[in-house]
């Protein structure tokens, strides 16, 4: 029935940005919808504080031992204070999360997720979904390398250690960096129909992980079982 | 004994971008290379025919029939003319690769190749290789979904229709998009060591293919066992 025609499928997708975010975070979910969108008309806006390139690089230099120069820069389309109307916000992870000046980051998500169809947070995206008050009361995942600072980010989100995706109501939140791309073509099978999902990875060339409760990584960092 | 200190590993990468490049062919390897340059000193440089930001839109109105107006853009370092001495040069694949104005991206090619350690190509960024002349006599694959288009752009090459990624001496080429990841860790695995490639492969919670024959999709697009 969704996929009768374009009619009621998401059209305005975001992505938001912010210094030292996790570039698989974004561009495994980002090329997964590069494709649909030959498939469905398709818009993405990029979304930083500023309009300035926006570099996966450290920030802070403690994690940047051997200061390496190594890092790629993608270029926002608009502001937080110019974003167009969006159906589905993506929200990857990373290091920049430990940040403590991203007021306006969760400001952007807390007074834009009202009018969302979807949120999809990749990976400690998560955290800024539960820094904005989003999650509360919700299930939701984060990756598995950094859990006990995940429980401290919000304890009130009932945090599924669990899983390689989480879906409750219209917030889909995968584990850690490569997760976000199992989460999102369950996501492309849920709304756009099994038959593009296969497509989509088939041109990836991607094996996917159906199952939204595979979690090995879960169990290398000794993760209980219950939440 | 590669691992004594960081005495003969690669230090300087360079990834070559150009309109309509694959997102994930390039990010996928940048991503546990970001994480690789935490552990080891590495620089990055993103190499491109101009400074402009380069976008993964669809050149070809053709390849975007909806009129989808979604892409990314990256933004260079380097232009053909000032990109630095590189060990480690990687190219990623994309629609963009159909284009007949890439001479000078062929040429920078051709005449960077002699000084690398190492050759990655992603996808039908193996064009690009042997369009340079430097695949000619050699064993190298590509995706599937364009196996018949791969065969004509350069006959002289040995290409391996049945592999996730195939290595011929200091070339290593993968088949499509995701394969990308798998050939990179497989790299980092080789030259910085098993541990490392673990490490990688368990930060970004990745089930890795470590069978380099191993590829489900040859078969899928029915080709021959055979080269």
């Amino acid at each position: 029935m969704e996929r009768d025609g374009h009619i009621g499928l998401p059209v305005n997708y975001g992505l938001l940005v912010f210094p030292t975010f996790q570039a698989l975070d974004a561009f495994g979910p980002l090329d997964i919808l590069n494709l649909l969108s030959r498939d469905f008309p398709m818009n993405l806006s990029i979304i930083a504080q500023t309009l300035e390139p926006v570099s996966t690089k450290h920030r802070n230099p403690s994690l940047n031992p051997l200061k390496s120069n190594f890092g790629e820069s993608i270029v926002p389309t608009h502001d937080f204070t110019n974003a167009p109307p969006l159906d589905v916000l993506i929200i990857p992870g990373g290091y920049g999360l430990r940040a403590n000046d991203l007021d306006s980051l969760y400001d952007f998500v807390k007074r834009t997720y009202p009018s969302l169809k979807y949120l999809i947070t990749v990976c400690t995206g998560s955290w800024v979904a539960a820094r904005a008050g989003i999650l509360d009361g919700r299930r939701a995942t984060s990756n598995k390398n950094s859990w006990a600072r995940t429980k401290e980010v919000r304890p009130n989100v009932n945090w599924v250690a669990h899983a390689r995706w989480v879906v409750d109501g219209n917030i889909w939140s995968s584990s850690g960096v490569s997760a976000g791309m199992d989460a999102t073509i369950a996501f492309v099978e849920k709304v756009y129909g099994k038959e593009q999902a296969k497509k989509i990875a088939r041109e990836m060339e991607y094996e996917r992980h159906e199952d939204p409760s595979w979690d090995p990584f879960a169990d290398i960092y000794n993760l209980p079982n219950l939440n």
